[in-house]
C-alpha cells in the first residue's frame, strides 16, 4: 500500500530513520561503556522493543505496571518500572512480573518501599529498588541536598525483605530556568555526576549500589559521558520529535513519525482544515522548558503550512504565502511531543520509501494502571 | 467495591449528576420542542447513549465514521456525522451504515459531496446531508455572509445522486472576542438565528431544507429558544467539566466526572505528586475563548490542592495552606476538558453514594478514522 492510501489520521513511522536512532544512540552508549535502556512509553509497541533489546539494548524502562506487562509477555526479562509505583494491586502486579523477570522499580517513599516489600515477600520473590533523586524536574525523588535523608532511606530498604538496592536513579529533563541555560551536554554532565556522588557515598556508608542510572533524550549522551554512571534511560530517541528539535537534542531529519491527515475544508482564504486535532496530535507541550514551539501546534513536513489550532477531532492549518491545497489532499506534520500522540493512536503504520511495510498495534497503549 | 479500591487512575462517573444532567437537558429540549441529539464524543459509551435515547434523544451524533459503526452496531439507528467526512474509505463506510440506519452528515464542499454521493450509489442507499455553516468557530463551513455561495452548493448537492438536502447545521461554540462579550444565551440567539435565516431563504429558492440544527454545550440552551431550530446537538452537557464551569454552562456541583489518583510522593514541602499527568488529564485547554483555567490544570474535588504541571504519568500537585497528604491517599480531580480525558481512558467507574455500581467500557475510544 503506498502512504496516500493510508486510511487518516494515521501515525507513520519512517522505518531507515528509526533504525537509524535505534543504532546511533546503541552506538553512542556503546562508545562510552555504559547500558542503554529504552523507555517503551515513546512507542509501546514489542515489535520496536525487540529491535532495540536486539541492538544491544540492557533492558527495557516502563513507567506502569500494566505496561510492563505487556512487554514481559513478549519476552522481555530485564524491566525497570521508572516510577515510584504506589498501590496494593500495582506492587502485586509487579511482584508477579518478577517471577518471571528481572524487576527494578524507582522508590521514593518508605510507603512506597513497605508496600513493595511485603508484595514480594508474599509472592517469594526479590524486587530490586533504585532511590529516586530529584534533580530538578521537581516532581518526585530525594532531595540531592539532603544526603543524610538519603542514607537514611536506603538503611530502610536494607531492612525491608524481598527488596534489594540496586542503585540510584533520576529523570531530570532541562526543566526551569537555570538548565535552559545550560548545553544539554551540560545539564547531563552536571545530572551524572549529581549521581555518582551520592552513589559514592552510599557506598562509604556500606551500601554496595552497583547501579547509577539517569538520562532521558535531552540529557542522556552527556549523562552517558560521566564516569561511573552505568546505565542511561530514553525513550523518544526513538523517533524524536519537534520539542526534541527544539531542545537541540535532534535535527528535523531524525524525526521519524510523522501524522498523516486528510484535508477535509478549505472554505477560508489561507487555511484549510484536516482530519486530526487534539485526539491525534496531543495538546501536550511537554516539560522541556524554552522548548515550546512559539509559532504553533505542529508544522507540515509537505509543505509550507502550520497547526495553528486544534479542537478534538479538527487542525486549523494556516498556509505559507501561494500555498494552496485541496480538499482530499494527504499531508504530514510532524509531532510535537510525539510519546503522547503515540499514545492516543491504536497503530503504527512503519513506513519506507513511500511504501506500508508494517502496521504495529500499540499493544501497551491504554495501559494507565 | 468502594470508590477508594478502585486502581488508578481512573474516570469515576457520579451517576447522579450524569442522570441529572441527561434529564434536565431533554427537558430543555422538550420545553423548546426541539430534538435534543447528543454527540457522543464525550462518553463513546454505547449504554451511555441508550440513556440518553430512552430519556427522549432524537439520534446521536458522532464526529468518526468508525465512531459511528460501534453505535450503529449497539442499536442506535439515527446517526448523523457531525464532520465533514472526507476519504474513499469513509464513505464507503458511511453507505454501509446508512444501509441500517438513517444517516445525516455534514457537507462542506464539493468534493465531499461527490464522494459521498457516489458511495451511496454504489451502496443503493440514500444519505442525508446538512450543509455545514461557519457561526465563527472558524474551523469548517460555508460563510454565512457569501449566501449566493451556499445556494450554490444546495443546488450542487440536489444535482447529486443518493444524497437528501436535510437542513443546515453548525457548531460554534464562544470562540473569539467577539462571542466572549456576549452571554451564552446571546450567543446561542444568534447562532440560531443566523441559520434560520439561511433556512428560509434556501426554502425561497425552492428547497425544503425540513431540518435547521445548531448548538453545543454552551449555546444550546439558547439556540433552543429560536423559533425554526428543529434540533439541538450537544456532547459535554452529560458530563460538564471545568471548562464549561468557566464558560458558564454548568455549576461545579454538575460535573458528574472526576479523575481519581493516587499520591505517589510527598518529598517537597507544599506540593505532592499523583499516578495521573497528561495522559490522563489530557493537556486539551479546549475552545472556548475565556475559559482557561488561570491558576493550573485541574482542581482537587476533595482538598485545597490543584495540578499546576503534568508530565506523562505525573501530576505535579500544589497544596492549600495547612494541607497535608500522605503517600498512598486517593483524590478525585475535576478534568478541565472531559472529552479529551474519557478519549485517553478504557472505561468508566460508574459511582453511585462512593460505591462502584457498573463499569463501562469506553468502546469508541480509538475509532480516529
Amino acid at each position: 500500500m503506498a502512504v496516500a492510501d493510508v486510511p487518516t489520521p494515521a501515525l507513520l513511522v519512517d522505518l531507515d530513520r528509526m533504525e537509524r536512532n535505534i543504532a546511533s544512540w546503541q552506538a553512542m552508549a556503546d562508545r562510552n561503556g555504559v547500558g542503554l535502556r529504552p523507555h517503551i512509553k515513546t512507542h509501546k509497541t514489542p515489535e520496536i522493543a525487540a529491535q532495540q533489546l536486539a541492538a544491544g539494548a540492557i533492558g527495557i524502562a516502563s513507567a506502569k505496571p500494566t505496561e510492563a506487562e505487556v512487554f514481559a509477555a513478549a519476552g522481555c526479562d530485564d524491566i525497570a518500572i521508572a516510577y515510584p509505583t504506589v498501590g496494593e494491586d500495582k506492587w502485586a502486579r509487579l511482584a508477579r512480573i518478577a517471577g518471571a523477570a528481572r524487576v527494578t522499580v524507582n522508590v521514593d517513599s518508605d510507603h512506597q518501599a513497605r508496600g513493595l516489600s511485603a508484595a514480594a515477600v508474599a509472592a517469594g520473590v526479590t524486587i530490586r529498588v533504585q532511590i529516586e533523586i530529584d534533580t530538578g524536574l521537581h516532581r518526585v525523588g530525594l532531595d540531592p541536598g539532603d544526603p543524610a535523608a538519603i542514607e537514611a532511606f536506603a538503611r530502610a530498604i536494607d531492612a525491608l525483605p524481598g527488596l534489594e538496592l540496586d542503585g540510584v536513579t533520576t529523570h531530570r529533563g532541562k526543566f526551569g530556568e537555570r538548565l535552559a541555560r545550560m548545553t544539554n551536554a551540560e545539564a547531563g554532565h552536571e545530572e551524572g555526576s549529581i549521581l555518582v556522588g551520592l552513589a559514592e557515598r552510599l557506598r562509604a556508608a556500606g551500601h554496595p549500589i552497583p547501579n547509577v542510572t539517569a538520562g532521558g533524550s535531552v540529557t542522556g549522551p552527556g549523562v552517558a559521558e560521566v564516569p561511573g554512571v552505568t546505565e542511561v534511560r530514553a525513550g523518544t530517541y526513538v523517533f524524536f520529535d519537534a520539542m526534541q528539535v527544539a531542545a537541540g537534542s535532534a535535527r528535523p531529519e531524525d524525526v521519524a513519525l510523522s501524522i498523516l491527515a486528510t484535508v477535509v475544508s478549505a472554505r477560508r482564504a489561507g487555511w484549510v482544515t484536516v482530519d486530526a486535532g487534539s485526539k491525534t496530535f496531543s495538546g501536550d507541550r511537554g516539560a522541556v522548558e524554552g522548548s515550546v514551539a512559539t509559532g504553533g501546534i505542529s508544522e507540515c513536513v509537505d509543505l509550507d503550512a502550520t497547526v495553528m489550532r486544534t479542537t478534538e477531532e479538527h487542525g486549523m492549518v494556516q498556509l505559507g504565502d501561494g500555498v494552496s491545497v485541496d480538499v482530499g489532499r494527504k499531508v504530514r506534520f510532524m509531532p510535537y511531543h510525539v510519546c503522547t500522540a503515540v499514545n492516543l493512536a491504536d497503530r503504527l503504520v512503519g513506513v519506507r520509501v513511500g511504501v506500508v511495510e508494517t502496521v504495529w498495534p500499540i499493544r501497551a497503549r491504554g495501559t494507565t494502571r
